[in-house]
C-alpha cells in the first residue's frame, strides 16, 4: 500500500498541493465541501452580473481527471484527529491519513458583530456572489415599484464596505452597469441616479500597495462616480444601512470586504493560532509537533520576511500549495522537507473599464490602460480551462464593447415584497 | 391617459403579447414572478449541464428595453378581480387594467399523486433545471463514496418519466455524458455504468408524432444505451425508485416529464376550464363574459380543428401571444377582434447527439442528422439576444467536438451524505 495523503479544501493551495504529488508514489485524495473549484480573483465579476459561475468555476474531479494517483470526494470535514491520523467527515465517517494538507482558506470576518452578516454579506465562495448579483438587482427591481422617495433613494444606495482590491473592483463596476446598461429598462426611475459609496476604515483604499498607487485608485474612482470614504470605521450595519460613528449612509444593498478569518478547522489541529485564526507554521509549512500535518494558502500564517507576513492572495496560495504537497512526499520518502519562500508575482487591481493599478516590488507600480491589459491578461491566463478562458474572453468583449452585462439573473425568484 | 393593458407572464406568449402591443397607442405592464424570459425548449440542456442558465435565459425587462411604452414589473400574481378590473400582485396591492392578458403557462403535474414531486422533479423553470443537475450530479458523487453495490446501482440508476419530447431529449444525452465525460473523473465506480431508463405509460414514444418517428426514436435510443419501457404506466415514485405494477426499478434520481397542469391563475377568473385547468377561451382568445381578459400560451384550451386542440409548444404560445396583444389593442380600438389560426410549425425533437426527428404536418417527417442540424439551426435563431446564440452555439461546439460539459457545478454545496 502507497501512504495516503489527504488534503482538505480545493481552492489554489489545495488543488496546487494534489498537482505537486502528481508522480509521487503516494495515494491522494482531496476532500472539498463544494464540487467546484473557483477562480477566486474573478468572483466579483459574477457579482456584478458580467460572468456566469461557470466561467470562472470548474468541478475539482475533472482538472485533476488525468492524474490517476488522486480521488477526489464531495464532503464536509468537521474534524481532524492528529492524534489518530484521521479526518472526519460529515455523514461519512474518518479517513486515515499518512500526511494531511489542511487547504480550507477563509471567511470573510466582521470584527466579532456576526450579525453584520444578514445585511451585509461577503464574497468567499459563488453562493456568496450569487447573493450579492441577488441583492444588486432587486434592489433596482423594487425601486421600480416604489413610490416614496426615500425609499427609493435608500435603494438605490450601495455601500461596499472595505478597500482593498476586492471592494475597489466591486465598487468601480457598479456605476457604469447602473448608468449604461440598466437605464433603458426601467420607467419609473433612473437607474443612472443609483449612488455607490466606498467605505474604508483605514486611511486610504489598497493599503498594500504604495500611496500614490492608492491616490490614483481613488481618483479613478471618484471619476466614475464613486464616493469613497476613508478614516471613518463602520460602527453598525443594520437593514437601515451603514453608520460610522455619527454619521449614517441610508442604503438597502451593503457588500462587505472587509476582513477575513481563517477556516475554523484550524481552531481543530489543536495547535497555535494567530489573531485571524490562522495556524502558525512552521518553515516548511507543517504544524508544530505534527510533522505530518502541513497547513497551505490563507489558513496558514507563514512571514514573508522579519517585517511582513505572506499575503492572503491567490500566487501565494498556489506556492504553499505545490510547497505542502511536495514536503508530505518528501516527509513520506524519508527525505528533509525544504522551507517556505514566497516569490511575490506583485498585487493588481481593476478599477471600472480600461483602468487598473499594478505593483511589482518596492519599485515598480503602474497604472490606467497598461495595466488594465496586463490584468486582463494575468487573469486569462490563470483561468483554469481551454473552455473558460474562451468564454470569459468573449463575455469580456461583448461586456466591452456593447456595455451590456449578460448574466441579469434572479434564481430563484423572489418577488421584490419579499 | 391611454389605456393600460396589464400583461401577466413573461414566457413565450406574455413577452410576444408585448411585443404585438409596441405600437399601440396603450400603456403595457408586464408582470412576472422572475426577472427573466426562459427559452423553454433548451431548458433540458441547463439541466444535463450543456449550458449555463445565463445561456437560455434573459431579462424580461432588458428584452423590452426599447419599447417605451411597456413596463416590466417583479411581482406575484395571486388574484384576479375581473368585475373590478384589477390584479393583485403580493405584497405591492392591486392594479387596474383596462384590458388583461393572462399567460402564466403551466406546471408539471403528478395526475393527483402530489408528493411524487418531492422525488421526481418536473422540467419548467431555471430553478427546475438546476434542482435536477444537482440531483445527477450528486448521485454520481454518492456513488464515488459508497461500498454498498446494490446501493451503487441505484445511485448510478436514472429514470425518466414520460416519453414526450422533454422526456426523449433528456434520456439521450445522459448515457453519452456518463460514459465520456465523466467516466475519467471517478475512481471508485465506471460511470460508464450508468443506466438510463425512459418509461412511458402510453404504447409509444413521442405520441404527438407519426408512428414510424416514435419508432426512429426508440431505436436511436436504444442504440445510444437508453432502456425504454412503454405500455405501463408508473403506480408508485419514491426515493427508491419507481415502481409499475408488479414491478419496481431500484433508482435514486427521478426526472418527471409526464404531463402539464395549467397554472392555478386560471381558475381564479371564475370561467370554465377543461380536465387539465386550462381556460376554454373563445376563437379571439378572449374570456367568456370578459371580453376584456384575453388568455395566451399553455393555460388555453384553443381549438386547432375540429378533432384536436393547439399542442402546448413554444410556436403555439407565440401566435396566441401576438394574437392576444394585437385584440386588446383592437378592442380597445373600438374594433373588431380576430379569431385565432394556428398556424403548424412542426415539431422538433433531438436524440443524443447527430439525432433527431422532425415531423411537419401529416406527410413530412425526416429523421437522423438532417433533423438534427435543423433542430439546431431552429433553437439558435429563436434564442432571444445575440449574446445568448453565440455563447450557446460555442458550447455547442465545445460539447460536439470534446464530449466535455462545461456546468458541472453544484450549487449551493451539498455534501453527498446530505
Amino acid at each position: 500500500m502507497r501512504p495516503h495523503v489527504v488534503i482538505i479544501g480545493g481552492g489554489f493551495a489545495g488543488l496546487h498541493a494534489a498537482r505537486a504529488l502528481r508522480d509521487a508514489p503516494v495515494e491522494v485524495t482531496l476532500v472539498d465541501r463544494t464540487n467546484h473549484h473557483v477562480f477566486q480573483p474573478l468572483l466579483y465579476q459574477v457579482a456584478n452580473t458580467s460572468l456566469a459561475p461557470s466561467d470562472i468555476a470548474a468541478p475539482i474531479r475533472w482538472i485533476l481527471r488525468a492524474q490517476r494517483n488522486a480521488t477526489v470526494l464531495l464532503g464536509d470535514v468537521i474534524g481532524v484527529a492528529p492524534a489518530a491520523r484521521a479526518v472526519e467527515v460529515a455523514g461519512q465517517g474518518a479517513i486515515d491519513y499518512d500526511a494531511l494538507i489542511v487547504a480550507t482558506g477563509a471567511r470573510h470576518a466582521y470584527f466579532g458583530h456576526d450579525p453584520w452578516e444578514a445585511h451585509a454579506p461577503g464574497l468567499k465562495t459563488l453562493e456568496d456572489a450569487l447573493d450579492m448579483r441577488q441583492r444588486m438587482l432587486l434592489a433596482f427591481e423594487r425601486a421600480e415599484w416604489t413610490a416614496d422617495d426615500a425609499e427609493r433613494r435608500a435603494l438605490l444606495t450601495f455601500v461596499i464596505v472595505g478597500g482593498g482590491p476586492t471592494g475597489v473592483e466591486l465598487a468601480g463596476t457598479l456605476p457604469e452597469f447602473a448608468r449604461v446598461a440598466l437605464r433603458p429598462d426601467f420607467r419609473r426611475f433612473d437607474a443612472g441616479t443609483a449612488h455607490v459609496v466606498l467605505v474604508e476604515g483605514g486611511a486610504r483604499l489598497l493599503p498594500a500597495f504604495p500611496e500614490r498607487v492608492s491616490a490614483t485608485a481613488r481618483r479613478d474612482l471618484e471619476r466614475l462616480g464613486v464616493e469613497v470614504r476613508t478614516g471613518k470605521p463602520v460602527t453598525e450595519v443594520s437593514a437601515d444601512g451603514v453608520t460610522m460613528g455619527s454619521e449614517h449612509i441610508a442604503a438597502r444593498t451593503v457588500f462587505w470586504a472587509a476582513g477575513n478569518v481563517a477556516s475554523p478547522l484550524g481552531r481543530a489541529l489543536g495547535v497555535p493560532l494567530d489573531r485571524a485564526g490562522r495556524v502558525l507554521v512552521a518553515d516548511d509549512l507543517s504544524v508544530p509537533g505534527h510533522p505530518e500535518i502541513f497547513v497551505a494558502g490563507d489558513l496558514a500564517a507563514v512571514r514573508w520576511d522579519a517585517d511582513r507576513w505572506v499575503p492572503g492572495v491567490a500566487p501565494a496560495a498556489m506556492q504553499m500549495g505545490r510547497l505542502a504537497g511536495s514536503n508530505a512526499s518528501r516527509l513520506l520518502g524519508g527525505v528533509a522537507t525544504t522551507p517556505f519562500r514566497y516569490l511575490n508575482k506583485g498585487e493588481l487591481a481593476t478599477i471600472g473599464r480600461n483602468k487598473a493599478v499594478a505593483v511589482f516590488g518596492p519599485r515598480i507600480a503602474f497604472t490606467g490602460r497598461p495595466a488594465w491589459f496586463l490584468w486582463l491578461f494575468v487573469h486569462i491566463m490563470y483561468l483554469v480551462g481551454f473552455r473558460n478562458r474562451l468564454s470569459v474572453l468573449l463575455q469580456w468583449a461583448y461586456a466591452y464593447f456593447t456595455f451590456q452585462r449578460g448574466v441579469r439573473l434572479v434564481t430563484p425568484p423572489v418577488a421584490p415584497s419579499a
